[in-house]
């Protein structure tokens, strides 16, 4: 299977991808696009995804998977090994749950389309761009802090031992961070999974500064 | 099975909930929060839920699931009749994909918490949060309706005949559109199927104004 990824070097859900496939031991193509370039507005680009967003997934037969979490879950039934999710309904519930309060309550507030919406609806400068992206982060590291602090099924990684769904996005969603300076310093538990996760090739290899595109 | 389903009548997150627990016919106790009241901020609420948010579904043993997203493949997994998401996996990552458009593009920028941060740290009135609710619904609904119209895939609902995940987020936000006075008439393909959802009992009776608390 070859399998191409259209993605962005600095996209925290290009990050996500990147890691899951290396996770499956899936080899891709990497095709990148400089989002403020406006490359994934193209007719060509919004023929395959229609939300102009990356990363899209583009299978041999021409087949497109698009939204990061859709296409793990995908990669997760169709290469079931290494699990990216638990067994167990309770695991995969909870996996899920952490990994969606980064999807849902941090990552769409601060991407950078919402940022270039604050500057033009609001005229919000870098320093008002930062306060808010810090606001999110904050609020939901706080809980999720809490949450992985606080649970026996917290491991070495954030459920149990083996690294998956929510560690990826923990791991793009600190990567994200660094744009505004973010550091782990307020959230000890995250900060200790992060470092470890970091130690992981599928992981590292897949953070933004070691893509083609980086600049 | 006793449920208990601590949320607000008129969050659309607790909307998708309420619905998926009707589709699979399971009985809950709705147990309301007022969100402006800060109800859902007390020690008691919290050590439940740290984000705060709602919708948490408690089991019968105390164990609580939180994202609705995460809770419903929990149910989905859990008790698999009747299905919302397809058997094959191409299927699967459709459906998945359709709804985060909706859950990860939409409604968490437009949730209460954001308007309220909005007006907090940019002086955004009535008029300004419309404005901003209603970019970010054409942005992605342009995008969903495109993918709805054009998909041999899409049925009497998002995907072939049978509602699901994609269906329930769909609805739930087209109810919320409603906050800002967003009508479906620019999306034929979404009201279409909206208006076949409301038809259904499990997704009428999920509705915002059908709730216990509802004013």
């Amino acid at each position: 299977m070859t399998l191409k990824l259209h993605n962005f070097f600095r996209s925290s859900t290009s990050t996500r991808l990147r890691a899951a496939l290396n996770l499956k031991g899936l080899d891709y193509e990497y095709v990148p696009y400089a989002l403020r370039k406006g490359q994934t507005r193209t007719p060509e680009y919004l023929a395959m995804n229609p939300q102009g967003l990356v990363p899209s997934l583009e299978r041999e037969d021409g087949t497109v998977l698009t939204q990061s979490l859709a296409t793990i879950e995908w990669l997760e039934e169709t290469h079931p090994e290494p699990p990216l999710l638990p067994t167990d309904a309770d695991g995969r519930a909870r996996v899920r749950a952490l990994a969606y309060m980064i999807a849902c309550e941090i990552h769409p507030l601060n991407n950078l389309r919402v940022l270039f919406r604050l500057g033009d609806q609001f005229d919000a400068d870098e320093a008002a761009q930062k306060e808010w992206f810090t606001h999110w982060v904050t609020l939901t590291f706080d809980a999720l802090e809490t949450m992985l602090a606080t649970s026996r099924d917290t491991g070495r990684y954030c459920h149990g031992d083996t690294p998956g769904l929510a560690d990826i996005c923990l791991y793009a969603q600190v990567w994200n961070n660094r744009r505004f300076d973010i550091t782990t310093d307020a959230w000890p538990t995250i900060a200790r999974i992060y470092t470890e996760l970091d130690m992981l090739p599928a992981f590292h290899q897949a953070a933004p500064p070691n893509q083609p595109d980086a600049s």
